[in-house]
């Protein structure tokens, strides 16, 4: 069930003060969501169910039936790259018409008044733009995919780590996303465009790869071979790296982020096929999205060179960076959609009432520079030829805002307008995060962090506050995401400069270090609240105490070779059966002992069998019935027919089945008394679901799924365990 | 034994034709390296030995100490990245110095000569300068180190995938390396000095994580943790990272080549030490190597944007870059080391001869331009105020060479002199390859690359030759190397200009797309040829027919859980016995099925305890005796004495040894019937020495072994099968 609100905000706010201790001291039969791995995620096979079928498929296949399954790979990757490269664009478009018809529209209403006098009119015009865009926004996220709220990472970090998040990669997810975003954005909301960017090219990927959509029930009978997790994974991962192409502009950094935020293992044509999908972004695409690339060009003519003497000071920044994150997740969720929907109207009015308020109250004016126009300058106050400074930042996209802090001239803004900015702007940000409308943080934290970096420059006197607002916005957003090489790479093809790498790469790594050892970074935090059972790289390091029989689920329901129907079917409608996978045995008869293992067969490959009725007993009376082929599990892949679903008679519960062919004949075992870290680094390597452990004699005595593992963590006083939940 | 030279000059031969078939039309006793495979090579644990001892430290160990230790990977890392800066540092200025004084000298005869007639004599002093100077440099590495010659990337690629190369990282091995490669350059050979930079790197890494140099018999006591191989490979890994940042000023690239080249399993901590690693450089270092950051300050102001209609051209120039590397393995390998030494002083002298030739007849004369001048203008016959054009591109360190092509302006070389060069340099360079001296192949191709690259640019007219010239490079370079996503990022960083990341990606791509449907790369090629048992990322496509049955070596030795001395004697010393790892079973008294898996132990480890006399029967009499701690296994590390070294009595051999304590209790095992591709995912991710083939009884009935993996590989008509030698 849901966790009531109010303790969720508790824990919000124990985090904010920094101490997850004030949690522990309470009793303990209040669930709190991060102290609990919630049972109701499912896992992903990453590891080949190599059955009989399986194999005789692959020994069929000639060395050329290789050779057209890499060039399909090709093409689907050129689709996948092509598709995202379009979405981005046309995202990117619209926002932009929008976004200059609305700040088009607001700027002559305010002119208007000015004047006249009684801006509240524009106020409330503002306003009332806002909220009305950002409502249809939120009722789609609310009503039609809530899955689709938020900036999508998270979830994309969990599909790729092995986790299925239920809908994530669905056509109907990649819609409200899109609709969603662009509404956010254009709504005026302190968010960016790019996360969701990432994710719609992750679901364009999961879509193309399988040459079929569930949801429109069409199917073109293509691709066929890569209707399964593994290969979905590769190309989910491509997806991805393709998104962050498209958003950043850095087909290199996008490859770099897939890898360290997703792979589990360095996979050589992984990375070729997202190398693939990356470059074959087709190139008018280039030319058409001038928005983020246009950081580039300004500025690498401003930012020259740093100075070795400013790399301690860019560390410092890197450490303050981190702190700023704590009360990031100062969010308080609301449940009920129609309340979800309400709040996010709310937060934009109060966005445009704040905006508006900074504004009208900023003296800071500065003359319009002919060169550098600003897109929307507000004259407001300030003499002729002079605009509104602080409008700068808050009376533009994200992006615009960003850029302009980061290439205007020294001079531009006055400590005090960027002071006030950062203050306000981190506390809309902090409070929209939470919010039920798609929407990322990249953008939101370059533009706190340019702020801040900036009037350190500004403070700094003898410093090019255009440099530090580079270094600053690296710091904030390491603080926030805790990447490091990708998000150098990133940041490097972005603004084109190189000459920034190094300082870059020091500010990322000190704000990953001095974060790590507070808090972790947001999307793990987003990640743990929901309960998921995810794998880090390592197991914790002083988890060798265990071992494989402490961890392990035991006892394990096995399934015989030849199988009564009817206790298939009661074994898989028993609801307390929680996993999904079922070890095979051969029981010697008339022996009481537990039986050895000779295989594990998926709960989906269960009902597959029991939908298509492939029983002993027919197969030797009705002569007609064809054999089971793979493509009818991959017909049924990914969407299994529940159980309860699948009417079996009282006849047929009598029949017997015969698993040997569909069954993985040669499942990954390990000995009872294998440590943690061994056990953790063979599930992990090779991105296993069930890990059978056995005894010296091959017998079954536990079963080691995801969750056994997940559950183990590093607390502040050594090796913690999380307590698990059906929810 | 050696294979004789005629046919390893065939083998090459063939191969430059472009068909290996026609070796395959010979008799097969003619032994031909690349079709064989050899023993000699021992593999690297690259899995944790957890025994008991090793459970037993881990768990002592405090959630304090795994901080500490932590601690001290990056002070290693520190260091690491200092020493390797600093002999980078070295050698740079060094070759600098001596070059320029090489130069200066010739320049000065020539000069004088130019007048009076009689430019043989300065042909000869030329010559001979170059004679001498590599001489010095051959003698060192045949006489006292031959596995310092070549580049050393295709050995530390192999140390890094888990085979044992001996010496490969030591350091008489760095020494000579140092030595070599500053001879090999100043002597004016066709060689660039970044593959043994990156050698280098690797050899300080391994050295100084181990707290110890066992050449010079020094320990200092420290990181007795990381003496073993799994944290040493981390390190090693991280040292070549540092020797690319160090060599090209390319850190994100460093750590690219190492996940690129080395790591089986993409380890986000081992990322993270690289990246400390890399960064810490001294900053001192940034500005002392000036050399190839230079190429970054030039080519940024000359090349400005590429067009997107050439990104075909570019891709056609990827094609062309490949077809070159055939003929580059055409290298005759001569195996006494006074002939390597002749052949190397040969080398040089033809080298000064036919430069001096080309220069001597080519009538390429151009104005001095006084901004940005030859080191070395030789004006010979040009008018006053003129300079030999080929000169520039003969006459200086290939590194000098390259930046001119890349930058000089449009007009400064004809095409003829272009053409001419690539042509000598080219069979210069094939020539030199095959030599004994350490040189690395990076710059030369790029040359190559770059002279024709620069060519192609003249003869399309409209286009700026100097991009031409970096396109060539990558070309060329990734067609050597087939390198893709590091050596993209290394041009980027080298060359400090983003904007020409994508086409390079592609040129990059194509290159290796081409390449692959011919030959393997140069590192690759060079592997094969010294008959390495190198794992790829994946197990062949055609595989899925074999099963470990098939694959494993049968029968194995086993041994007892307590096991007589004399027996355990016997087997290390039968050289019959090649494989390093014995399984330790449960025999059922009296029966004599094979018997029950409950162990795996080390020759190594055996080794340890026979020298500490670990007998049951001592333990027992001799009170006094101390029990065998890690601490000795780790003293002993990583030079195990052989087994004739050690002494043991024939009372002695009567004794029994008890392996509980010392064996891995949980060694990986698969059923007999799994498929190659899984038997070779096991394997590859969790780089594994041993895994047990065991049957449903847990009863040992094979061992697989990397030789038994690495025996199967995709030939032109499926897979074929390489024989075993015992060489």
């Amino acid at each position: 069930g849901k966790v009531s609100d109010s303790n969720v905000f508790h824990l919000r706010l124990s985090y904010f003060l920094l101490g997850d201790d004030s949690v522990k001291g309470r009793p303990k039969e209040i669930p709190h969501n991060e102290k609990l791995l919630s049972l109701k995620y499912e896992s992903l096979d990453y590891d080949n169910i190599e059955n009989q079928l399986f194999l005789e498929e692959e020994r069929r296949m000639s060395h050329m039936s290789f050779r057209c399954l890499e060039i399909s790979r090709w093409v689907i990757c050129g689709l996948i790259g092509i598709l995202t490269g379009l979405i981005a664009c046309c995202i990117d478009i619209i926002v932009e018409k929008l976004a200059g018809f609305k700040y088009q529209v607001v700027k002559e209403n305010i002119e208007k008044f000015t004047e006249v006098g009684g801006l509240s009119v524009s106020l409330l015009l503002w306003a009332v733009l806002n909220s009305a865009i950002v409502m249809l926004g939120a009722l789609m996220v609310s009503f039609i995919e809530p899955v689709a709220a938020g900036s999508g990472i998270p979830q994309i970090k969990c599909y790729l780590n092995g986790v299925k998040v239920p809908r994530v990669v669905r056509l109907k997810t990649l819609m409200v996303k899109v609709f969603g975003v662009i509404c956010s954005v254009v709504g005026g909301l302190a968010v960016g465009k790019e996360g969701p960017m990432i994710h719609s090219g992750s679901v364009v990927a999961a879509g193309v790869s399988q040459g079929r959509s569930t949801s429109l029930k069409k199917d073109f009978k293509i691709f066929e071979y890569f209707r399964r997790d593994t290969e979905k994974r590769d190309f989910v991962s491509a997806g991805a790296a393709a998104g962050v192409s498209a958003a950043f502009g850095a087909p290199v950094g996008g490859v770099l982020f897939s890898l360290e935020e997703g792979a589990s293992f360095w996979n050589q044509m992984l990375t070729w096929r997202i190398v693939s999908y990356v470059s074959s972004k087709p190139p008018c695409y280039k030319t058409l999205i001038k928005d983020l690339t246009m950081l580039s060009s300004k500025i690498k003519n401003i930012i020259v060179a740093y100075y070795l003497y400013e790399i301690p000071l860019f560390i410092a920044m890197g450490a303050i960076g981190k702190n700023l994150l704590c009360v990031y997740i100062l969010t308080v969720y609301v449940h009920r959609p129609y309340l979800q929907v309400m709040e996010a109207m709310l937060v934009a009015a109060v966005t445009a009432t704040v905006s508006f308020t900074m504004i009208y109250f900023s003296t800071d004016c500065q003359p319009l520079d002919p060169e550098h126009s600003e897109e929307y300058p507000l004259q407001l106050f300030c003499a002729d030829g002079e605009y509104n400074s602080m409008a700068t930042a808050f009376f533009n996209t994200p992006e615009r805002s960003v850029r302009s802090l980061f290439h205007n001239q020294p001079g531009t803004y006055n400590p005090l307008t960027l002071g006030l900015f950062t203050l306000t702007y981190f506390f809309l940000a902090c409070w929209t995060y939470g919010l039920a409308v798609s929407a990322g943080v990249f953008i939101p934290s370059l533009l706190i962090g340019a702020a801040w970096g900036r009037l350190c420059g500004i403070l700094l006197i003898w410093a090019d506050p255009g440099k530090y607002a580079l270094i600053g916005a690296a710091a904030q957003l390491g603080g926030i995401v805790r990447m490091t090489l990708s998000l150098t790479v990133i940041m490097v093809e972005a603004t084109g400069n190189v000459t920034y790498g190094l300082p870059i790469m020091l500010v990322l790594m000190t704000a990953k270090i001095v974060g790590d050892y507070f808090v972790e970074g947001l999307y793990d935090v987003h990640i743990k609240l929901q309960s998921v059972p995810f794998l880090h790289w390592e197991a914790p390091a002083t988890s060798h105490w265990l071992t494989a029989r402490e961890v392990m689920s035991s006892p394990v329901t096995c399934l015989s070779r030849i199988e009564k129907v009817g206790t298939i079917v009661d074994i898989l409608s028993n609801t307390s059966t929680n996993h999904n996978g079922f070890p095979v045995v051969v029981q010697v008869t008339g022996n009481e002992e537990p039986a050895k293992l000779c295989g594990l067969i998926l709960r989906s490959q269960l009902i597959v069998l029991l939908k298509h009725k492939v029983f002993v007993e027919l197969a030797r009376s009705r002569l007609t019935q064809r054999k089971l082929l793979l493509k009818d599990f991959r017909d049924a892949y990914p969407r299994f027919p529940p159980i309860q679903s699948i009417h079996v008679s009282q006849d047929e519960r009598e029949c017997m089945m015969d698993l040997t062919e569909f069954m993985n004949a040669t499942p990954y075992t390990v000995p009872q008394d294998t440590s943690l870290p061994r056990v953790f680094k063979l599930f992990r390597a090779l991105g296993l679901r069930h890990l059978v452990v056995v005894d010296d004699e091959n017998r079954v005595i536990g079963l080691v799924t995801r969750k056994d593992l997940a559950r183990y963590h590093m607390g502040k006083h050594g090796l913690e365990e999380l307590h698990l939940a059906q929810t």
